[in-house]
């Protein structure tokens, strides 16, 4: 997926300019991994509540199910930390607050947790809207701090590239 | 209330080497002015997966009612930002992940958003758990930023007093 890089301002104040703009885009999370960094990343801004509907931190599998909707099936084979489990996640936060996009984080920061199959750093990410959910599978290095941060820098990314393209086609 | 002070390890450090020590306290949060940042502090901690279940952060009025519980009349008047608020996420956020202990925010950031009787950096932080709900009124200086900090880390530390407590009952 080719998109345009943002200039120096972070991801985050982008948004802010994009949508304190052009109301109407709502935007809610849910994370496990990142454990609450996303949405405080956007919070930190003044302003954010005007688009900003809310997030669930889903770190219990018992919180990604009975708060996201993700079936228990999914949470136990391929498990949580999965593209299904990250895509069920965002449409469950866009569900529960009813917001126009959502990001979700799962994955496995680290030091503990890692397999052969599903390593430390290994994480998804998905977005989801009106363009449907898109889903991405990613390898971060370093330790615990270095892979949320990661985590976090990206969803932030990637949330504010969908909400451009959102904007971008009501006003196409 | 007297609370014995926390030697020179971060609050969430502290909470982490109680609660690995004494397992069966389990967390959870629901966040309106702090946007996620008290779970995120938690969750930093390698192991924080052992005794965290998540936490909502409940920017929006819908959010607290929807999925904390919080009823509307609440929110009409007094209002999000109050006493009742407050204790009703704390409250409602242990109800929505079945944790023994919770902690809730809600308060004026700012820039915006103040009144002369709810000025900017008026904060109320609510932890709830076997002890019943216990709920403080706090006034905090500064931008943006430093009120959501110094909500963050009295959380974290109005928090930490309370899980001691519940763990000294529990060796009595």
């Amino acid at each position: 997926m080719s998109a345009p890089e943002f200039p120096a301002a972070s991801p985050e104040q982008h948004l802010n300019d994009l949508l304190l703009n052009h109301p109407g885009v709502s935007l809610s999370t849910a994370e496990s991994c990142t454990g609450g960094g996303v949405a405080n990343r956007i919070t930190r801004i003044a302003g954010s509540s005007n688009y900003f509907l809310g997030g669930i931190v889903s770190y219990s599998n018992d919180a990604k199910h009975h708060l996201l909707g993700v079936p228990e099936p999914v949470l136990a084979n391929p498990g949580a930390v999965s593209e299904i489990c990250a895509r069920l996640m965002a449409e469950g936060s866009r569900t529960a607050f009813g917001s126009v996009v959502a990001v979700s984080t799962t994955g496995i920061a680290g030091p503990a947790g890692g397999t052969e199959r599903k390593p430390v750093g290994l994480v998804y990410i998905a977005v989801t809207g009106p363009f449907g959910t898109e889903c991405e599978e990613y390898r971060f290095p370093g330790s615990r701090a270095e892979v949320i941060e990661s985590a976090i820098q990206t969803a932030m990314t990637r949330l504010t590239h969908y909400v451009a393209r959102v904007l971008d086609a009501r006003t196409a």
